[in-house]
């Protein structure tokens, strides 16, 4: 049954090859001064920073530059970038990159006219802004975290051991973003299957909760299909541009809210991963990929029958002759495959954690309450031991 | 491959028990003059009418009335509309009904300040509004058109016997919505299956069309699952709010842009209802029921692969030991019997069609070229026939 529930996303989305171009349509809508947001420079290498600065450009904007943006964006970056944007007195905050890019540039337009610390007010205290925010657009050229349609900002305090995800409201939501898959192609390897997982994993932690029948699980299944489908294709050849299109589709949908109308949702595989990276700094979609069967075989006692219907309407497992919980095994066990032959990290030791670190890892780990169990501090710590 | 496209759904939903109650949150941010447009009178009957004034009295909204919306709205309806926005200054035309409603206030709402007659500007001559738009909202009584999160409106004129539908670009679309899935229990049997079937056909219509892997047909299979799996239990018990409710935010998502994004759509079916409803008046839902199996049926041998796909992925046709033919061929059988135990009109004749007529239909039949066989005159006639 769905719940109560308000939906609303108005980012507009520019899809397809040279999307770029609608920047000229949108940026005369914008004020003078833009900051642009990039991270490790890889956009000057592949073009796409020249593409931006002379549309920029042409449009008669000034640009400021705040690079450097690190895949978990920390707190010290975060005031780096505020002061930038104060200086500049961006109109615009126009992020040129992935889920890390897009994420901070929303922290920096909720707290650049904010008198209190951001990281207190919006990271601990998961208050909504209350001063003027300013306006994020999104140049995509990594998909994956859904950042380029939602309210999502992830960011890290290394000198507290923690990386935490704020949902901000639409009005943070980025105002429009493009979607070019070619900007993709040039990703290495590594971080773009790290990616994949992280789309399924959004579109798992939605999925694996609640016992009733709802339409939201029904599109989240046909999202997992058509991931499933593409993700061996795009591995295969980075440059395959019907499965890097749907990818980077379904990862938009797979996280603008959408498929958690109505419903409750876990994150838990999400908490476990980020306490991983808050202590190791390692690429977000393996923390993920490392910790989740062992999380899954976990769970699945306390929601058989929905593990059962991912067996049978995702890996389309033939529940003939096998028990309830073979069925439901057998599911997981496709997925496993699936991850393997992807080439994801399968173990925490991979992503440099050793025994010593796990307590750790146990007190970095947020316990959620809308799974199949919620966990207790023991149940974290077996789950991180066999993940190891 | 998913095609270049542009995608912006701006409108607000409130969804759920009591979401009428969020009318307050909304109201205050349009001007004093409301026109409250809706059907045949049954929402005061049920109390929704009553619901819907108190609240907009007590926001301190000066009310004017336009009832009497038909099930397929005239252009002599729509400009007596036009006369009433322009008399009460409307600054908000809120729609209270299903999706005839809904239609009707929108092309009153890019009428209202345009010069020239709106049916040849907007539904002859498919332009764009060039003038102010008088904003729209919907509290939702019916379930199917998906009106309350799109562009689409739909006239007819008796007098050219044409009944033909614009979707207009987002600025159209509805600012907000009300769903209220215990709205739409007192709906009569006949309405009601009837709008499942609408809902369908509208998934239907996007999915038979490409032969390439895409998102959205994944999207569309998820929908469509969902419709297949609450229709019948709505049809049991009409106060089954798990079942109406899904039922609600399915049809929403079968027709508000997001299936159809990348991709070539059908919309042929609605082509040769929308030509039944200009000659009959009969029920939309009904018309699109008593063509399908036929035309289905006739462009099945041009899109084999879709049908299989259709067959296995939606009905869960088994494929072992069966040819293609006849795999695809099961799945429109499975179709058949879902819509006849639904109990929809599955011929031409119970909606008042007779022999003599379809010449006069196959004249006012479009012929869209998105689908898997662009239909001849004879092939539109042969159709018609087979459907009697």
């Amino acid at each position: 049954m769905l719940g109560n529930f308000t939906y609303c996303n108005p980012t507009k989305l520019y899809f397809g090859k040279a999307a770029v171009e609608n920047l000229r349509t949108e940026l005369p809508g914008y004020g003078k001064n833009v900051l642009l947001v990039y991270g490790g420079g890889s956009i000057k290498k592949n073009g796409i920073y020249d593409q931006v600065v002379s549309i920029l450009r042409e449009c008669g904007k000034t640009i400021a530059e705040d690079a450097g943006v690190m895949p978990n964006p920390t707190v010290e970056k975060l005031h780096e970038g505020i002061a930038r944007a104060r200086a500049c007195k961006a109109d615009l905050i126009l992020a040129v990159g992935g889920g890390s890019v897009c994420d901070y540039a929303k922290a920096v337009s909720v707290s650049v006219n904010c008198d209190e610390e951001p990281w207190d007010k919006y990271f601990i205290r998961f208050e909504e802004p209350t001063c003027p925010i300013v306006p994020v657009a999104c140049v995509l050229t990594m998909v994956g975290t859904g950042s380029e349609m939602n309210g999502g900002s992830v960011i890290t305090n290394h000198a507290q051991k923690l990386k935490i995800g704020h949902v901000f409201g639409e009005e943070v939501f980025p105002k429009f973003s493009i979607l070019d898959p070619t900007y993709t192609f040039t990703l290495p390897r590594y971080q773009m299957i790290s990616g994949f997982y992280d789309i399924m994993s959004h579109i798992l932690e939605q999925y694996f909760s609640g016992t009733d029948d709802n339409t939201s699980d029904y599109l989240a299944e046909g999202l997992l299909r058509s991931l499933i489908h593409s993700a061996p294709a795009a591995a295969k050849d980075p440059t395959d541009y019907e499965a890097r299109s749907n990818i980077m589709w379904t990862a938009t949908w797979a996280l603008n809210t959408l498929i958690a109308m109505g419903k409750d949702t876990d994150w838990e595989v999400h908490m476990l991963g980020q306490a991983v990276g808050a202590h190791t700094d390692a690429t977000h979609g393996m923390t993920l990929a490392a910790v989740s069967m062992a999380y899954y075989r976990h769970i699945l006692p306390y929601g058989l029958a929905r593990f059962i219907r991912f067996a049978v309407n995702v890996w389309g497992v033939d529940p003939a002759g096998r028990t309830d919980g073979q069925i439901a095994e057998e599911g997981l066990r496709a997925m496993e495959k699936w991850m393997k032959e992807l080439g994801l990290v399968m173990n925490l030791r991979e992503l440099g954690v050793t025994e010593d670190m796990i307590d750790g890892l146990v007190k970095s780990t947020l316990v959620m309450k809308g799974g199949y169990k919620v966990l207790t501090e023991d149940e974290i710590r077996s789950i991180f031991k066999e993940s190891l």
